[in-house]
């Protein structure tokens, strides 16, 4: 890592949330110092402060950007004619998103318990947000009769679960490509919920 | 917590490993010193040196005690019929040995970052061991004409994912009871592998 000397216009949020992430994700919040990121930013440590009231500030920025991000491109997907495309659709979409973010995933899984009563419950609100997108796709299916799902809430948090498990093993490069792993995936999930797998 | 000085005799390793794993959950592996474990223990640093070489022992430790553990669990299950009765008890198996050990799940799948190369190498090797159970389940499934599953390893890792998620968000006393999960998520399991649902 470059560890300069920056000046006052380098400091930018960017580069402190990057070394952020990469140093929570590599070590874990609670064992890294805001002099270790200032380190891994290339400034003294009492410059962070000009960007950044304390390090529990910056573990929610980057919760809140990761699902904030997240709902964002979860909302540009292009509509589906049925429930099972979309939920074909939000399977592949879910891999792909989340395999390109290994530690953003990483920590907004593992750090949750480092956040404090008011940060919790924001994060908390915005994941929420983003199971209710899967949630609505799977009561819809529900409704129209296609999909069999005898609680819509577990079965949200199955999928959530088992499509995040992924980046726990894939690698670039690997035995699968990206593409064979998300067909296989989005069958899997909609088989899961009775639904007739797509061509 | 306890923290009264205790004689040698009360170094016994189940407290030394109780303690590391209440604080390596809740505040990280890298972020618990020795000296910490100790004060939780109620005995000198010194003397948890009686017991274990250092803080990366106690950790694979208390990994391999999980998983062998785990395994041990498993191979005592009773032998059932058909490949779909095998599959529905390992998902309830899963499931419910899992959300007993909140705090060893997280750390056999949080702290594998912080294991050193042959630490790594001994951990991945039981918990391959542990994914095989699995894995022969919907192979000899997917034998017998049961099962529809485009790949036997893929689907491993998609239903160990899923199973596990569980002890994400599951509480006693919430709104559903375990039976009930367990039941639910089998039928899932189940059905992503393209087996009828049990009755």
């Amino acid at each position: 890592m470059a560890r300069k000397t920056g000046s006052h216009s380098e400091i930018t949020g960017p580069r402190i949330r990057a070394a952020a992430q990469h140093l929570f994700a590599r070590h874990g919040y609670a064992a890294v110092s805001m002099r270790q990121i200032a380190a891994e930013v290339g400034v003294q440590a009492g410059a962070l402060y000009l960007y950044t009231p304390d390090k529990q500030s910056l573990l929610a920025d980057l919760m809140r950007d990761h699902l904030e991000s997240l709902l964002a491109a979860t909302a540009a997907l292009p509509p589906q004619p049925s429930p099972a495309d979309r939920l074909a659709q939000f399977a592949r979409f879910h891999i792909g998103y989340h395999i390109e973010r290994p530690d953003a995933v990483f920590i907004a899984y593992m750090e949750l318990r480092n956040l404090e009563p008011a940060q919790f419950a924001e994060i908390e609100a915005l994941r929420r947000r983003y199971e209710d997108v899967l949630e609505d796709i799977l009561r819809a299916g529900h409704r129209a009769g296609q999909f069999s799902i005898p609680d819509s809430k577990l079965a949200t948090m199955a999928l959530i679960a088992m499509l995040t498990g992924v980046t726990n093993w894939y690698r670039e490069g690997g035995r699968l490509r990206r593409h064979d792993v998300e067909a296989i995936y989005a069958d899997m999930a909609l088989k899961s919920v009775g639904a007739l797998a797509q061509p």
